[in-house]
């Protein structure tokens, strides 16, 4: 389907009670296991978000809005949030992320976008030239592939418990994917 | 880690909750598409997991306490649920899981399971001899099975609208990996 914006607000808003609704509470064997060395695990993800929530969406959306191709994107930091959420409880991340997430929406709907808006162009330090439309696109399917990695993570926990069902166990079969 | 009880319990209780928050009132573009000819779209993911209640998870474990090896489950009907979601809204099946899943767990609790219960051994169809343990820790990583095919069946709607972004999106390059 193609990019509208009322599809991706829709996305954007249900995420932290999403993950406020798997993890809250969740005991830490859950959340706080990742898949091995340099590996993330659920609050390490809840941190990213937060961090992209002030680092990366809204900002670059906004450079886009502002400056158009003429100014690139800081790069954003993928280890940016590590020294932001030490010693912090999974609760206090599910809440700063809802605020966060909250007032970002809140930004994107006072940029009071136009469908013609969704057509701007801005400049990616790694991509060039990208458009509003497949910035705010990735922001939803970049809530979604986070969503896919702590479900991994979880059931990576209980790979060996599954015994046998192992085999019909997609998630367990999943090498990432990701990006380094 | 070892399969626990409580950890799987903890998990399996949120489940509903975690689904309702993702896609509740969502758009039906969304939640109604798949990912090509005879794959699952959301909604029919919730529809399988419904039947699963029913006919999976407690029955067989039920069996399992009560005969042992000496009686084969019977084969699941992955197919199981096409015809009782027809017609139906996605609401209604949020709303019918949830109450199934409270049940299930209400059953398991009854179980009053010890800690040597977990050890009892059944037959399953497939594999052969399985034990309890296996069972309830499958379950678990059953809905995180199908919450990973979730995020990526929905980012699969956006696969063209992200843009160069696609290469860094994991969930975008997951082919699936489930059994047929």
């Amino acid at each position: 389907m193609e990019h509208h914006l009322h599809y991706t607000i829709s996305l954007l808003a249900r995420t932290p009670a999403t993950l406020d609704a798997l993890l809250r509470d969740l005991p830490r064997e859950w959340t706080f296991a990742n898949e091995g060395e340099n590996t993330w695990s659920a609050f390490d993800v809840v941190g990213h978000l937060i961090f992209g929530e002030r680092m990366d969406w809204i900002p670059r959306a906004r450079m886009i809005l502002q400056f158009g191709e003429s100014k690139t994107f800081e790069p954003f930091d993928r280890s940016g949030h590590v020294q932001k959420i030490q010693g912090k409880s999974l609760v206090q991340l599910l809440e700063e992320f809802a605020r966060a997430r909250s007032e970002s929406l809140e930004q994107l709907r006072g940029f009071n976008l136009q469908l013609e808006d969704l057509g701007r162009r801005g400049r990616h330090p790694a991509f060039g030239v990208v458009t509003l439309s497949q910035h705010l696109a990735s922001w939803a399917a970049h809530d979604l592939t986070h969503l896919h990695q702590i479900s991994r993570v979880m059931a990576h926990q209980y790979r060996e418990a599954v015994g046998p069902w192992g085999r019909y166990l997609g998630v367990l079969k999943c090498v990432g994917h990701s990006s380094p």
